[in-house]
């Protein structure tokens, strides 16, 4: 039996409803993160949560992480559903009030956090995977983390179609932001290349691991944006997210990245990663 | 007792919920309308349901609107509950499967229709209102009636917050767009001007009917981008959409729109639409 956490409450999944009048349901007014569990242990759960505030904060739903004691109540969850490796996801909605734009007074927001089945993508971690070009059509508010996705679920499908394991999403030639649910990192001249934290992009906690890999393995992290004519000229690549890690990355549409091999930096901090 | 439609079934208000693993909830992966209704009947009716099989079609929601009998089913919900004047709110999600961003094979589309309470905004449709300018800021396929509205919210909160009826969106300073729930329109040299329907608005179920009304009354309707500097030497402007119907806009920030009052097309815009 799966059990989910609905606001300070514990419930039995098959219970699990909202109403249709939710704002997340009507308007995609809400916030999310999806928390990695390694060996019965969240992976960077305060750095999941303070972005989960900022997504709050920046979107004016008042639901104050600590004050709720949230963190203690993912604790629970966690062992009352006896995961030793999975992922909880958690969404915070603004709550349920008849559909009109502006934010309603009074309303409670809506928490709802449960386990969701994850599998490392372990082939495409070892040999590599492929990426494919599609244009950013996005809001330009990437970095709150919120359940508008639709773009983001299109250019995924659209990848997937045509057989990629992922997108990388640009602006404009000059312009390559990100997957459509992974951060992209470039290698070139030995430096690892990522687009910076701003509002174009999600400031990925797993963004955040590998920068620390690369402090620890002294190799230099740049943030700065890539066109697509930089991609000829790249050495290896990689993505990373929660749920799929790190992947190299060995050919972008017909470009071969590199040799057209997992490249040599992308593996330690791949095996950095994992010592996380 | 408020009867709504879930998918080909009538029932009680107050039993309609959805799965929190909806689409439309964990990733705003569906599309709406907003139907209105005078004296018993829907206004515009086959037009909005040509505009949601457009927003369908484009996210790939296998849902057929002429298959589904959907205008009947409307029809009935319609007399089920008895309303003479109002509107009803319909949304189509992708469906309900568990949480990952690519399409999910063999998923029923979750519709839900319900009458919602609208008033015209009376006051202002007399006596005109104001708008704020505040960045567009949303995805790059406004023209897809989707859930991903949060952009929309935020920026209609902060121009209500800030006294004002709508915002006035822009992507920037030679390129205004739209409302956040409504489409813009001046008035210069006597000809209405308005932003063409492409990807960066709504094509407007009221914006039609403006359309028919200028033909009407032989007012020169034109579709071109307006600038923020343009909007100096405007002599009317108003904006449209089916819950304010027909709103003049007297003011935008502290400029003041031509005299300040109701312009004279707009009045008879206004009036015309009421014949329609």
């Amino acid at each position: 039996m799966v059990i989910i956490l609905k606001n300070q409450e514990f419930q039995d999944r098959t219970e699990a409803q909202t109403d249709i009048e939710d704002r997340g349901y009507t308007f995609g007014d809400g916030v999310y993160e999806v928390i990695r569990i390694y060996n019965g242990t969240y992976f960077m759960l305060p750095e999941h949560l303070n972005r989960l505030q900022f997504s709050l904060d920046e979107t004016a739903i008042s639901y104050h992480v600590k004050n709720e004691g949230l963190e203690e109540l993912l604790h629970q969850l966690l062992i009352k559903n006896e995961i030793e490796n999975g992922a909880i996801y958690l969404q915070i909605t603004r709550g349920i009030a008849p559909r009109k734009h502006p934010y309603p007074q009074k309303t409670q927001p809506q928490l709802y956090a449960y386990p969701i089945p994850v599998s490392s993508p372990v082939e495409a971690q070892k040999n590599g995977a492929s990426l494919t070009l599609i244009e950013d059509k996005r809001w330009l508010r990437c970095d709150i983390k919120s359940l508008n996705l639709l773009w983001n679920v299109m250019a995924k499908q659209q990848a997937q179609e045509n057989g990629h394991f992922e997108a990388l999403l640009y602006r404009d030639e000059n312009h390559i932001t990100e997957g459509s649910s992974s951060n992209f990192f470039a290698i070139q001249d030995g430096k690892v290349i990522t687009h910076p934290a701003n509002h174009f992009i999600l400031n990925g906690i797993t963004r955040l691991a590998v920068k620390q890999v690369c402090e620890k393995l002294d190799v230099p992290f740049e943030e700065r944006i890539l066109s697509i004519r930089d991609l000829d000229h790249i050495e290896e690549a990689f993505v990373a997210s929660t749920t799929a890690e790190v992947v190299p990355i060995t050919a972008i549409d017909q470009r071969k990245v590199g040799t057209g091999e997992t490249g040599h930096v992308t593996r330690r901090i791949q095996t950095g990663f994992k010592e996380l």
